[in-house]
């Protein structure tokens, strides 16, 4: 069987068996937003490895070499926030033709080093490879989480809320823009820099551990394929009110105007880097409050974690919504 | 100027210069085998990322996949080995075409965790990714050595003995087996085996901690350009004994028949992922003896630390051996 026609969770369970079991100074191995490590009694060590290859996961021609670096940077981060950590280190691999430019390797460094540092993660090692192949960059991120309280993909429990952060769809919004050379007015500005320049929640993840949330994961995917994966490694059942799902004007002026729909880009467009998570209903209102009043950041209550298996989205009326989009694979696309 | 027209020590200055001065958690940044991060009181963390290329770095038919992912796992450990340090863990990212057969996927990756798990560091993580380009494959290792105590790149100091383990060599002798179709007799198999399972030398660095050792480096791109790193890094210059330099009497086979120069494959062919380090003159021999009795691993001293700068092979009359090979860079042969 082909990669293609396997797909990308195939290969994430045929990684698991080859894996095995977390094992010495492996405490949480393949199946979550990060790899933890022992460090100290104190502190786990979270690393995560994120590649992007141009053509697959980015456009060139959208990107200046500076975004290339930035972007593919702040998504890796991204996974660190998902655990509640704390990014210290980014590592860049940079897979690049020989006949490209030094300038275009150097900016490419230059942004993914920029934004590491502006999260506390200074470029600390790389290496560069020469390829026939399309530019593509692995960024390694090295983080610190409280022991034993990093959010994990697999603790979400029935009865608790499920809440998000941000809105939903500014980057696929981004994306529908970028494609039809839509760049003007503003919303299409704004949503093309949500598109370019993530932000990873690594605060608000932090905030969490806090709150004693225990279930995190990033939407990278999009909301229902990420919604999937924490439904799946929680044995929980994860229902979504459509309704509820926070949608920005700009992602919905952009969708009116190109007459697409803005619900499709929250549930099945990926890249928003917004954190997905479970509290007890009782603790989400002080937590709401605690994101807006400290981060600035809007958290929303979407849904409910419940016993069973699997997403569903639904309506204020009780009627299930068929999403069209199935997200992201990283086979089926290629 | 073109990547290929500046190389690749071009490329790792400025990659230095994005990421500035080791800062924060990072203890030592660009130019060493590893990176070195604060972790607790007694360890520091050690990160290494390395990069292998279909076409580039290996040549598909002459491996299986499982020997591909064995043989980039091993030269990533290799790194941890030089800095001293004992490895906990690997990530993979692997870049593969969709059109790939998912047993071939599985092997690579079994490979790689099989040989992490040889040397203590179970597959933690993974990232796969679709491309179009040729199958590349990135492999992450972590490692932990005494604070303070890493092995480093800049520590040589004028005075000290120049000494290498094992043989030199070997994996060029296999490489040019491969490339020429001798794979019967024994002197070929041997160098062959050589080059597709290196053996990084994780015991001996962590004996050179004990022993006090404080420079060392791998032989990843060939000896003249590895001693040039340590020279370069420690700010000396570094004399070697041309006569001195350990051969296996199967390189010194296979130069023989394939009528080549066994000293040019030790000084210029690559990834022998042998340790090159300096110590006291003094604690050369009982050195020398402990890797011996304890790993059953030859170390032999191949020449000096002098004031100065560069590297010199030098012959038994004095006169300068002029050196053919100039080791591996990344971008001029791609």
């Amino acid at each position: 069987m082909r990669l293609r026609d396997a797909g990308e969770l195939e290969f994430i369970r045929l990684l698991r068996a080859e894996a095995g079991a977390a094992d010495g100074s492996v405490l949480v191995g393949i199946g979550d937003d990060a790899a933890v490590l022992a460090c100290s009694e104190t502190e786990s060590l979270l690393l995560k490895c994120d590649a992007a290859v141009a053509g697959q996961h980015f456009r060139r021609e959208w990107f200046t070499p500076a975004e290339i670096g930035a972007r593919a940077t702040l998504g890796a981060i991204s996974d660190i926030a998902a655990m509640g950590g704390r990014p210290v280190a980014i590592l860049l691999t940079l897979l690049i033709s020989p006949d490209e430019e030094l300038a275009t390797a150097r900016e490419i460094v230059r942004g993914a080093a920029e934004a590491g540092a502006g999260f506390g993660a200074p470029l600390a090692g790389g290496e560069t490879v020469g390829t026939s192949g399309p530019l593509a960059l692995d960024v390694i991120v090295a983080g610190f989480a409280p022991r034993g309280r990093e959010l994990r993909r697999s603790a979400a429990r029935p009865g608790e809320a499920l809440l998000v952060s941000g809105t939903l769809g500014d980057s696929a919004a981004g994306l529908a823009c970028l494609e039809r050379g839509v760049t003007g007015d503003a919303a299409a500005r704004y949503a093309i820099s949500r598109h370019k320049r993530p932000q990873p929640r690594v605060a608000l993840g932090q905030l969490l551990v806090e709150f004693g949330v225990r279930a995190a994961i990033d939407l990278s995917d999009g909301l229902l394929r990420d919604a999937r994966h924490l439904a799946t490694e929680s044995g929980a059942a994860l229902v979504i009110e459509k309704e509820a799902l926070p949608l920005s004007p700009e992602a919905r002026e952009v969708a009116s105007r190109l007459r697409q729909d803005a619900l499709v880009w929250a549930t099945g467009g990926g890249e928003d880097f917004e954190l997905l998570f479970t509290a007890e209903p009782s603790a989400a209102p002080s937590l709401i409050a605690a994101a807006s009043e400290r981060l600035g950041l809007p958290v929303t209550r979407i849904g409910t974690v419940e016993a069973g298996a699997g997403v569903r989205v639904v309506a204020a009326d009780g009627a299930e919504w068929p999403p069209a989009a199935e997200g992201w694979d990283q086979f089926r696309r290629a």
